[in-house]
């Protein structure tokens, strides 16, 4: 990307290797860094930003900063005749209103079925016959911390009442899964934790 | 979430209503929010923080922090015989080696291909025969403002050198697809942009 070359000039890369395991390498040794002090350097409603003094692997030292929130569930949710609950919601950071699935923070003392639960119940009135781990992702951890609790839920019916937050402008619109789905594959749905939910629903079922 | 309900109290929800459009609603003004000021509030190597002052659609006023960073390229790279061109790469915002596929923030003046064609290069020396856009997503638009574009590419073996930047630990590795394929529907992957292009490639294939 720069100059900035820690390994001395491109290392011819590992291209025939075949690794037999597709998850998380367990030999880090050679890539770990060392964290000699981690401190809050600014908080703001809804995430804190840490800075962490560190030790490449090189021996030499650095820093890196990076957004630090709590976890958070996301909820397909089905309604019995296989349609799905989503929630249209302005979005500040990127200033439109956006076409998603329920999603919010776990808070204290929830496991994630609970938050899953509260969020679908909060944001859109229905509870679910049936609320099952889909997968579990950190969607951008080269920057932040966060980690995704994706749930399918079945059976959801308008039987509860919304409580929106102060902060949250939300319209709960039922959507017809094939409408849902097409949009996901097509592109033409921004929202990464509903592309992830409908794709890695779909590719699972498929 | 609290008692904080901006509705007063509740409205029921449209659980009956059908969209006929999977996509972002255009009808955005009954949820919109007025941006009256918009200011750094932080800024750190590979991210701001912006504090705007809003104006939510009740017409009282409020604030909203959000993560402000560079738009992003995320490549899913297969060799000639099929198999994926991963990365494991220490990933201190969760304190550990991350299996993944090349990914970075797009440079001043660059297009998404252009960037998209160089970090593969960067971090994992092979270049691609073709190069497909996949899917663009905003992985986390509660919170930050991030884009990701997803890149399917081909054809692709190591002719290049890698040039890690000077914060990147990075270790390319050559896996087979359905070995990926397999850990990013059954929850072994933790990586939300692998999972994400790894099950939208699969959806849309099949």
């Amino acid at each position: 990307m720069d100059d900035a070359d820690r390994d001395g000039g491109g290392d011819a890369p590992t291209g025939t290797a075949v690794d037999t395991d597709g998850t998380d390498a367990d030999d880090g040794g050679a890539l770990a860094w060392e964290t000699r002090e981690s401190r809050l350097d600014y908080s703001c409603p809804g995430f804190d930003v840490r800075r962490d003094a560190v030790r490449f692997p090189d021996g030499t030292d650095g820093e890196y900063h990076y957004v630090d929130e709590p976890p958070a569930v996301v909820v397909l949710p089905f309604t019995p005749d296989g349609s799905v609950v989503c929630i249209d919601e302005w979005r500040q950071a990127v200033g439109r209103v956006n076409r998603g699935i329920p999603a919010g923070s776990m808070e204290s003392g929830e496991d994630p079925a609970e938050a899953a639960a509260r969020e679908l119940r909060e944001e859109t009135g229905h509870e679910a016959e049936t609320l099952d781990p889909l997968v579990t992702v950190e969607p951008s951890n080269g920057v932040a911390n966060s980690v995704h609790h994706h749930f399918v839920a079945r059976g959801c019916t308008p039987t509860a009442d919304t409580a929106f937050d102060a902060d949250e402008s939300i319209r709960p619109v039922t959507v017809d899964y094939a409408t849902l789905r097409e949009a996901a594959l097509s592109g033409d749905l921004r929202d990464g934790r509903a592309v992830l939910a409908v794709s890695n629903y779909e590719a699972s079922d498929g």
